[in-house]
Formats: C-alpha cells, sequence, structure tokens
C-alpha cells in the first residue's frame, strides 16, 4: 500500500481537482493555500444562490463546521443535499461538535446527507456518535481513543461513511479496514487549523479516485509528514504554518517514504 | 510587580484558558495563532443560536468590531450581555470608533455592559468618550496622548471599567492606579491586527485571575516584548507578522524581563 | 514613462490612501498587510448600515466577488453606487466571473455602475465581456490572450472604463493605449490572493492620481516585481506570501527600475 499513497499525492498535482469548500473564517487563507500547494484548485462559495451550481462543478466538497451560523448552516445543507444527490464525494469537518447543542443539531442534519468521509478528533467524533446514532450510551472503554473507535464504528454503519479520527495517531476506517498513521508532530497542535487543512486535502485526494480509503490515507500521511519535515526548519507555530507549505509544495518521493509510518489492521 | 507579569504569562500556558471571540474577519487567523502560541484556547463563534452557551463555557470573551454587521451586532449584544449578566471576564475592542455613526451606536450599546477592559488606540478611545459620556466636549488638552488619558478616565468612571490605550506607550487605567508599558516598535504598526491580537491575549489573561490591571500588563509587554524581539529577525511585515508568533511561543523570562519597559503611577 | 511609475509609489507610501475594501474572506488579512506594506490605509467595511459613509471617508474603494452572497451584493452594490455618484475612484474584482449564473448577475449590476478599472484573469474578463455586452458572441479569436483583449475593448467602450488583465503578461488597457507588463513569476499561482492582493495595490494606486492608467501600471509592475524578487528566497508558495509582503515594505528604486519589463503600443 505504501507505494500507492505516493501515487494518490501525485494523481492530485496531475490533475489539480477542484474542491468546493464550505469552511470557517479563521482558516480559508491556510486551507486554500494548503490546498493549492498540494496541486488542487480550490473554491470557496456559501452562497444560497449559487451554491448548488458551485457543487456541480466542483470534484468535491468539503463542509467545515468551525464559524457556522444559521445562513451558512442552510447553504450547507443545500451543498450536502447537492453531493448527496449527485453521488459527489464530500468530507463533513464537524467542528466543535459537542460544544453547543446548536452544532449537535446541525452535524446531526448533515449526517443525513451521508458523507463520504467525516474527519475529527476523538472527541468530537464520540459526541457525532453520541448525540446521531443509536449506539448505548454508556460505552465502556477506558481510552479515548478507544471510545472514538467505538463511536466511529456506530458512525459508519449508521450512514455508511469513512471515519478519520486524526490525533498523534490519526485513525481511519470504513468498516472492514483499519489503517494507522503515525506521522505528525505535537507543534502542529498549536498552529490554527491545519485539521480543518487535513480535512481539505482529503476533499482533494477524494475527488477523483477509485479508492477512497487510500486517498483518505494519502491525504493525512502527507500533512503528517509535511509537518513533521517542516519542523525541523520551524522556530514556533508560526514559521511552522509557513514552512508545511512549502513542504506540501517541495516533498518529494524519498522524503514521503522515508517518512511513512502506516500500519494496517 | 515585573516579577509577577512573568507569573501571569505562565498561568496562561498551565490553564490554557479558553477565549470566545467574536473578532473580525481580516485577524481571525493571527488571533487564533497568537492565542494558540500564547498557551491559550482560542473559539471563534458568532451564531446567534450557540452564542450564550459559548460565552458560558468560555473563561472570558471578546469582541471586536472591525468587520460588524447587523446580523454580528446581535450577537455581539447576545454575548455581551450574557457575560455581564454572569460576570464573566470580557473585551472590548472598539476598531474604527469614531470612523461612523453605525460603530458609534454600536460601540454605545456593547459599553452598557460595562467591559472589563477596553483596549484601543488613542483615537478610538477618544471617539468612545465622546459619543458615550457626559464629559464635557471641549476637553482642553493639546496632546493626543492627554486627551486620550481623559477621555479613558470619563470611561471608568461611567461604566466602572478598565482602560488599556495602546500606542507609542501602552497606557493602562483603572481609576486609581496608571501603568505606562514602553515596548513594541513602530513597524508592529505595518502588520494588519496586531493590536486586535492584543485584546485577545488580553482576553486570555483576564480569564482566570484575582488581578485583572496586572493581567492586562502582562498582555500588553508580552506582545509588545515579542514584538521587539522578533523584529530583530524580520526583513519586513510580513516575517514579522511569522516571527511574532513565534517569539508568543518560545519567549523566556530571562528575555521578557531584560526587556520589560514599566513604569507605574 | 518607467520614471513615473516609481512616482506612483513613493505617492501611495507619502499620501497612505484610504482604501475601502469588500472583499473576500480567504484573502482579507494578505490584503490589508499588502496595502500597509506598500504604505496604504485599508479598511474591511461592508455592513449595509455604514457602507455609504465609509465610501465617502475612503479615497477609493475595491470590490472583489470571491466570497460574495446576497447580503454582500446588496452592500456591494450601495458601494458602488455611491462610489460611482460621488465620482470616486473605484476597482471591480469580477473573481469566478462565468463560473455561475449567480456571480454573471452581480457582475452585471455592479458594471453599470462603471468602474474606474477591472482587474481580472484572461477568462474572467472574456465570461464579463460575454455576459454584459452587446459583443457578437463568436469573438474570432484562436489565443486567449487576443479573445480577453477583444473582450477588453467591448467592456471599455460600453462601460468607460480601464481593463486590467492579469496573467504570465499583464495587460492594462483603456480605450486609446495598451501597456504589457512582463513582470512576475510562476510560483505566484500557487499562493492564493495575490490578484486580489493585486486589485487593492490598483485600488490604492488610483485613489489620488491625476494619471490613471499609469497608477494601474504602477500597482501591477510593483506587485509583479515584488515577487519575482521575493520568489528568490522563497522555499515554495508559504514563504514567497511572507517575502512578497516585506519586498512591498523595502523595495528600492534600484531594484524596481532594474526588474521593470513594460511595453507600450
Amino acid at each position: 500500500m505504501e507505494k500507492k499513497l505516493w501515487k494518490h499525492i501525485q494523481l492530485v498535482k496531475q490533475n489539480a481537482p477542484l474542491v468546493h469548500n464550505i469552511t470557517n473564517y479563521v482558516v480559508m487563507n491556510t486551507t486554500a493555500n494548503a490546498l493549492l500547494a498540494a496541486g488542487a484548485s480550490p473554491i470557496m462559495a456559501h452562497a444560497k444562490s449559487e451554491i448548488q451550481e458551485m457543487v456541480s462543478i466542483a470534484h468535491s466538497l468539503v463542509i467545515n463546521m468551525g464559524t457556522l451560523d444559521e445562513y451558512w448552516v442552510e447553504s450547507m445543507l443545500m451543498a450536502a443535499e447537492t453531493a448527496h444527490s449527485t453521488k459527489k464525494p464530500w468530507v463533513l469537518d464537524p467542528v466543535g461538535a459537542g460544544a453547543t447543542s446548536f452544532r449537535d443539531r446541525v452535524a446531526s442534519q448533515l449526517l443525513a446527507y451521508q458523507p463520504t468521509v467525516i474527519r475529527g478528533n476523538a472527541s468530537e467524533i464520540i459526541a457525532l456518535a453520541k448525540a446521531n446514532t443509536t449506539a448505548t450510551k454508556g460505552v465502556d472503554s477506558t481510552a479515548q481513543s478507544n471510545e472514538a473507535i467505538e463511536a466511529a464504528k456506530t458512525l459508519i454503519n449508521q450512514y455508511h461513511t469513512m471515519v478519520c479520527i486524526s490525533g498523534e495517531t490519526d485513525i481511519i476506517m470504513d468498516g472492514s479496514q483499519t489503517i494507522f498513521l503515525k506521522n505528525g508532530h505535537p507543534l502542529m497542535t498549536k498552529v490554527t487549523g491545519l485539521g480543518c487543512s487535513a480535512s481539505a486535502l482529503v476533499g482533494a485526494f477524494i475527488g477523483d479516485t477509485d479508492n477512497t480509503i487510500e486517498a483518505v490515507a494519502a491525504a493525512m500521511s502527507l500533512i503528517g509528514i509535511a509537518g513533521e519535515i517542516a519542523v525541523q526548519d520551524s522556530n514556533g507555530p508560526g514559521s511552522l504554518q509557513v514552512n508545511l507549505i512549502d513542504k506540501l509544495y517541495t516533498i518529494s518521493e524519498e522524503e514521503f517514504m522515508s517518512h511513512l509510518k502506516i500500519e494496517r489492521r
């Protein structure tokens, strides 16, 4: 599989997929730059008057709930519905799920349109499952990552989706297989929006592929490895944000392959 | 007092206060990164459907009027009211006060909820006082900074708030004491949003403290000193923006204490 | 003319024109920093409650359609109408023209207020002309740049505007003369929002000038040359974004004059 991940990275550079992002204000610039650096073409658009047309011209859709409000939620729902009904791949990034009842309601409505991939951290995935599945509430798990895996399973069963739990180890699950990625660096958590950029890259990688779980693993390992390498030349989170974009653009096959830490079960 | 300022900086790193920002589009990314670099946890959220819940889970609230509109103003008012009624500390950054009558009206409505701290430049503080206090209009002062000090006094008396006038010298006043900070560098005025980041840091520092004026002085001196040191490695305002974030993250007690220029009257 | 371009650059630094931007979320930070670095004073404001007042205090207006929605469109139209009726110079950046029928309708409504300058890439200029002029649809041209020149001519005739087609060669036309600028670097297309920053700089340069086409050429050559020089110290698009802002701030007359590639017909 390792060799195949690099092929996905090359494919994005060759095909420059158009990725339609309905994302939060905080990360729009970084996300657009991450997509451009990886070879994709970003569109950011949210107007109800054009949302369906935009979804239809894009290769994929990414919905990120970060700075949602009532208007944006309507746009998100229209976009998700269009993606679902036209079988366009789409990613849900449930930022802040569990923080307010509004976010839980919105996440619940979006899930009904069966995202191709859900990417969130452990607590967001757990919150989604608690609010939106018929799973027994008292999932008995001591460690949070185990609890998140159980939560992911219930989401996968109920919504026929794939789940990527990001964290120190990224866990990608599709119901039949599970991939563990151990790339990345703790300093990346001090840069705002790298999770959001990861979701956008996942969107780019699943835009035109015949193997979605591999594409997700390629996107997640790309940003993890680029971050790891970028940290080496960084003096803190400010320069890491800059160097990570550079590395997404310049990463070589050798750099990628020599850093890749992947495990499959 | 000098030693105590460093303790406030350490406290933020230890406690990672949750800072709820209703701020402008221009600076959201920088502000979130500045908060993360200083050790705080940023939330950016503005939807009326969740604003009260968000205020209630955060340690403090920062309202920045930069790119306000009618919807955002309603959210700001709901948030300020919630903060006021639940005694949650909050910061008002009255960006562009005095520029339009809309901004003056909004600032006036927000002031009614008695911000814990108002942070603005001299002309914003003067505009606030002119529009919202019973101060004699013709404040007789030749220098703008003197006029701002008079304006701050009337705001403090009328709204039981603290005022931080930022500029070449930052002036922090609470009615009984006045602190002067002479850190910072002129190149910082060429980077957008450093004032906004300063307000956000003030929000982080007053989130959990028993000495608010000291906390404000710690936040303002932190960004001023980090900026001063960051300028040394910068080729212009672009690299300064990056290096400042790095320095907020890496600053040592020795660096901080050796640069601090504080005076108390 | 070459010597005169540098004078325009100096004028902006001396006069610090106030540039009112109604622009997209993705580029607000970069745009504000580019304007500051070039010596201008950026305002970002879009509330209908203050838009006319803001237009009236600014030296110029820049309308960028990037992340438009129904509310923002109303603001854009109010601002354009105010600029037109008060003879305030204004720039239209028709981001994504041609992508959706909503964008075409909005562009059409904005054109009615006769922008001083339209700056877009070839496909945007062609889309604008197709949707909004009485030009014969089947413009006979093989190359896209030729087609864009024909499109620009019809826009100039119909709306009494100036057009800047940006690309590998920037083409600036006012009906009587045409200026070709060959500065810039391909890596600049991998940084989001440099076209938007170029439009904002055009706004700054036409804010107070007696020779608009020269001012446009000065703004466009400034960002092209700053980009070219900045690339030399960059490891990818992340550091280019940072270094470009630095160079807009530090560029010397000698650097500018020795890189300038301009041709007039």
